[in-house]
C-alpha cells in the first residue's frame, strides 16, 4: 500500500506552486482590468489554502517508493486540473464546472480540446482568464518533459526507458537530488527557447500577450489559441512557418536540444534514430499532402499548399492541434494520413503526445525480427535499433503500451458512441484525447468545439487525457488490486 | 532459399484436388441445364493439366522445410484463387477477370465479400457457377482447419501454437505422415456437421441445392448466399435459429468439436477458456445489442430483437457476414460493437476469421501482467491463461501479430482512402477484407456490395483477405530478405 501522506505533501507542494504560477494571469488581469482580478485572488487562496494544508501531512520518511510514485504522478495532474478550473469557475466565465474542469484539464494535458465556441466564443473572455489558459499548456508541458525524462523512467514506464543509457542514470532510491538537477536543467531549457519564440511571434505583428499565450501553446504541443479561427486568424505567413518551427522544435526529445545547447553539437541531433524518424515522418507527410492540395486545386500557388500542408502535418504530429486550415475538407486519403500521424505523436522527451516516434520504431523491428525467427526458429536474434540493443522486457512494455492504447482507443470509442455520438466522431474525439492533440474528426473537426458533448462524454474524454499524457499505464496501475496489498 | 520443385509438387497435388471438387458443379451444371456446363468442364481441364504439369516436378526429397512449409501454404491459396475463378470467367457471367479472381479469393478465403449486386446479381448466375461459388467456401474452410490445426502450429504461426500441448504434437521434420491423420479425422467432422446442417435447412423448406449452398457458407464462416438479401430472403425463423447455431459451431475450434464427437463429454467445450470466452462474447454482445434494438423501437416483438441481435452478433463475431437485417440502420453504439467483433474473431482452430478470441485474452492478461511487473519489478510474473503458463515467446508472437494486423489495417485503409473511397468505407473494406468477413462499414455496408470499387482496390482487398486468413506472417515472410538467402 502507497504511503498516502508522502503523496498528499508532494502534491501540497505542487499546488503551492501551481499558486505562485496563478500570480502570473493575476498581473495581467490588473494590467488589463477586466474584472476578472476578484475571482483569480479566490482562486490562488484556496490553491494554496489546500496546497499549504497537506503540506501538514508531513511524511515520516522522505523518499518515494514506487507505489508512491505512481500515485504522486497521478493525483498531480487530476490536482492541477481541479485547481486549474477555479478561474473559469470562479470568474463564472464558463458556467458549468464539468466545462471548467474539462479545459483545465485539456490545458495540464496539453491536448488544446476546447469546450469554448458556438455561443460562447474564445474572444469573449477576460485577458486575465485567457492567459491562465495558455499558461496551463506551459506547466503542463514542462511538467510532462520531467516526468518523462527525469521521473517515469525511474517508475520503470514510459519511451524514454529506450534511452536510458543517455539520460542521466538513476540510482535506486534516491529519486529526489537527481530530479531537481535535471528539472533545473531543462528549465532553462524550455523557458529559453520559449523567450525566443514570444520575441520572434511580437516581431512578426502580434501583441505581446498573444505572443506569449501562443508560444504557451507551442512549446507545450497544446494548441490553445486567443482566437477562434486560431493561427489562420492572423493570415501571416511568417507567424505560420515561425510556429511550425517551434511546433516542431516542441516534438523533439528535449534531452537533445539540451545536449545541443550546452555542447553546441547539431550533429547530435542526426545520431538520434528517432530523431531522424521524426524528421522522416515530416518530410513525407507534408510531400504527401501537398500533393493532394496540388491535386485538389492547381490554382493555389505552391507555396500556400506546401505551408499548409507543413503547418498541419507538423501541428498533427506533434500534437499540437493549432488550425491553419480545415482539412476535413481535404479528401479522405488526407484525413486518414492525418489520423495516422496522431497516433505516432512526438518523440519521446518532447512535449508532444501520441505514443511517441520510438514506440513506431520498436513496432516495425519488432515485426522484422519476427519474421526472421520464423525462418531460424532456433537462433536468437535480438531486436536492435541502430547499435542499441533492446532489451526483451522493454520490447514487452512498448508492444503491452501499444495495444493498451488500441484497448483505451476502441474502449471509449464504444462509450461515446453510447452517449448518442456518431461513430467517426465518438473515434475522433477519442484518438484526439488519448493523443493529446485537441482537434479530432467528424463532429470534432478542428473547426469545430467540444461544448455540445453531454457531460459524460467530457468526463471520459478528461480521463482519456490524463490516461494519454501519463502514458496510461501510471494510471491504469493505480487502479490494480496489487497496487493497494500491503 | 526454398526448393520450388518440391512447393511445384505439392501445388499441382492441390490443384488435381480442386480439379476434382470442379466435377461436382459439373453435375449440378448437367442437372439444371442453364448453359454454364462447358465453361466448367475448361475449367476442370485448365486446372487439372496445370496440376498434371506440375506433378512432373518430381521432387527429390520428400520432407518440407519450413521454408517450402511457408512457400506451399502461400502459393496454395493464391492458385485456388486464380483456378477457381476460371468457371466465373470462362462462363462470361462475370467479364471482368478482376473481379473472378475478386470473388474466388473470397470465397477460399471464407470472406464472402462479393462484387455481384447492382446490375449483376447473384439470382443471374447459372446453377453450377453460383454452386461452385459457394463450395469455394467449403473447400477453404477445410484447409482453414487444416491449415490452423496441423499445419501451422509446426510452422510456428497462428493461435493454435497456444494450444501445442492439446493437438496431437508435431515431431519435427515428418509433418506428412501426421497432416494426413489429423486431415482425415477432421474432415468427417467437417463433413459431418455439414450434412447435418444440409438435412436442417432442407426440413425449414429450403430447397436441397439452397441448403447445400448456405451450408457451405455456414460452416466456413463465408457468408456467400444464393439470395441477394441473403438470409433475410427466407423470412424464415426456423432457418434464422439453425444457422445462427451453425454459425457458432463454425466458431469454435474443431479440435473440441472432434474430442466431443469421439468421445462425447460435451464438458470439454466448457473446461476450454477461450470457448469460454467465446460464449461469454456472444451473450453479452448480443445482450447489448438486443437492448438497442428494444430502445429503438419498442413495438417490435422481443423474439425478433433477440434474434436479430443474436444473428447479426454470431455472423460479425465468427466473420461469416450473412445478413438478416442492415445494422448500418441500428444507431452508432451497435456499429462500434460490430467492428469490435470483426477485429475479434472466432476461436482459434475455427473457420473463423479476425485475430481470434485466444488472441484478446492473451492481451488481456499481458496488460495485467505488465501492471503487476509495475509494481514488482523485480518478481518474475510469467503469464498464465487458467492453469497454462504461456511461454515469453508466444506472448511476444501474440503481440506482434496483432500489432501487425493493425498495421495492415491502417496501411490499407491509407490506400483505399488514396483510390477515392472515403474513410469510414474504405476502413470497412480492409476490415472486411483482413478479418475475412464481408460485409464492412460505409459503402460496403451488409446490403452494399464490391463491384463498383476501382480495380486496384479489388488486389488490395483480394491481398488483404489471404493475409488475414493465412495469420498475416505466413504471408509476409515470403516477402523478406532472409526468405530467399541460402
Amino acid at each position: 500500500m502507497p504511503d498516502l501522506r508522502n503523496v498528499g505533501f508532494m502534491v501540497g507542494v505542487l499546488l503551492l506552486f501551481i499558486a505562485a504560477m496563478m500570480l502570473l494571469p493575476l498581473f495581467i488581469s490588473l494590467y488589463y482590468g477586466d474584472g476578472d482580478t476578484k475571482a483569480i485572488i479566490q482562486s490562488v487562496i484556496i490553491t494554496a489554502a489546500t496546497g499549504g494544508l497537506l503540506l501538514l501531512l508531513k511524511p515520516k520518511r522522505k523518499d518515494l517508493g514506487l507505489r508512491e510514485g505512481f500515485m504522486v504522478v497521478a493525483v498531480s495532474w487530476a490536482a492541477m486540473a481541479i485547481m486549474g478550473a477555479l478561474p473559469f469557475y470562479i470568474s463564472g466565465e464558463i458556467p458549468s464546472f464539468t466545462d471548467c474542469f474539462f479545459e483545465s484539464m485539456s490545458g495540464f494535458t496539453t491536448t488544446g480540446a476546447s469546450i469554448l465556441g458556438g455561443n460562447k466564443t474564445i474572444e469573449s473572455l477576460p485577458h486575465g482568464i485567457l492567459f491562465w489558459r495558455s499558461l496551463t499548456h506551459w506547466i503542463g508541458g514542462m511538467g510532462i518533459i520531467l516526468l518523462s525524462l527525469a521521473i517515469l523512467p525511474m517508475l520503470g514506464v514510459g519511451g524514454m526507458q529506450l534511452f536510458r543509457a543517455e539520460v542521466p542514470g538513476p540510482t535506486k532510491d534516491k529519486l529526489t537530488p537527481r530530479i531537481r538537477d535535471t528539472a533545473e536543467i531543462l528549465w532553462y531549457v524550455y523557458l529559453g527557447i520559449s523567450v525566443l519564440e514570444i520575441v520572434l511571434l511580437k516581431f512578426g505583428g502580434m501583441s505581446w500577450f498573444d505572443s506569449a499565450c501562443h508560444t504557451f501553446g507551442t512549446m507545450a504541443t497544446g494548441g490553445f489559441s486567443t482566437r477562434s479561427a486560431s493561427i489562420a486568424a492572423y493570415n501571416s505567413k511568417y507567424i505560420e512557418y515561425v510556429i511550425i518551427v517551434f511546433m516542431f522544435i516542441a516534438g523533439v526529445n528535449f534531452a537533445l536540444h539540451y545536449r545541443f545547447l550546452s555542447k553546441g553539437a547539431i550533429g547530435r541531433y542526426w545520431e538520434s534514430r528517432e530523431f531522424r524518424l521524426y524528421l522522416i515522418i515530416v518530410a513525407i507527410s507534408t510531400a504527401i499532402m501537398m500533393s493532394t492540395l496540388i491535386r485538389n486545386d492547381p490554382s493555389r500557388s505552391l507555396e500556400i499548399c506546401f505551408r499548409e500542408s507543413a503547418f498541419q502535418v507538423v501541428s498533427i504530429l506533434t500534437t499540437t492541434g493549432f488550425g491553419s486550415a480545415d482539412w476535413e475538407m481535404w479528401g479522405s486519403f488526407a484525413q486518414v494520413i492525418l489520423v495516422l500521424l496522431m497516433v505516432v505523436g512526438g518523440m519521446a522527451g518532447s512535449t508532444g503526445g501520441g505514443v511517441k516516434v520510438i514506440r513506431i520504431q520498436v513496432l516495425f523491428s519488432q515485426v522484422r525480427v519476427q519474421l526472421r525467427r520464423l525462418i531460424h526458429p532456433q537462433a536468437i536474434l535480438p531486436l536492435r535499433i541502430g547499435d542499441q540493443m533492446i532489451d526483451d522486457g522493454i520490447v514487452h512494455n512498448v508492444m503491452g503500451f501499444l495495444l493498451a492504447f488500441g484497448l483505451l482507443l476502441a474502449g471509449s470509442t464504444a462509450l461515446l458512441a453510447l452517449m448518442g455520438i456518431d461513430m467517426v466522431s465518438s473515434f475522433g474525439a477519442s484518438i484526439a484525447s488519448l493523443s493529446n492533440i485537441g482537434p479530432g474528426l467528424g463532429d470534432f473537426g478542428p473547426t469545430d468545439h467540444y461544448g455540445w458533448m453531454p457531460s459524460a462524454a467530457k468526463w471520459v474524454c478528461a480521463a482519456l487525457m490524463m490516461l494519454g499524457r501519463l502514458e496510461i499505464f501510471t494510471v491504469l496501475v493505480i487502479f490494480s488490486r496489487h497496487f493497494w496489498k500491503r
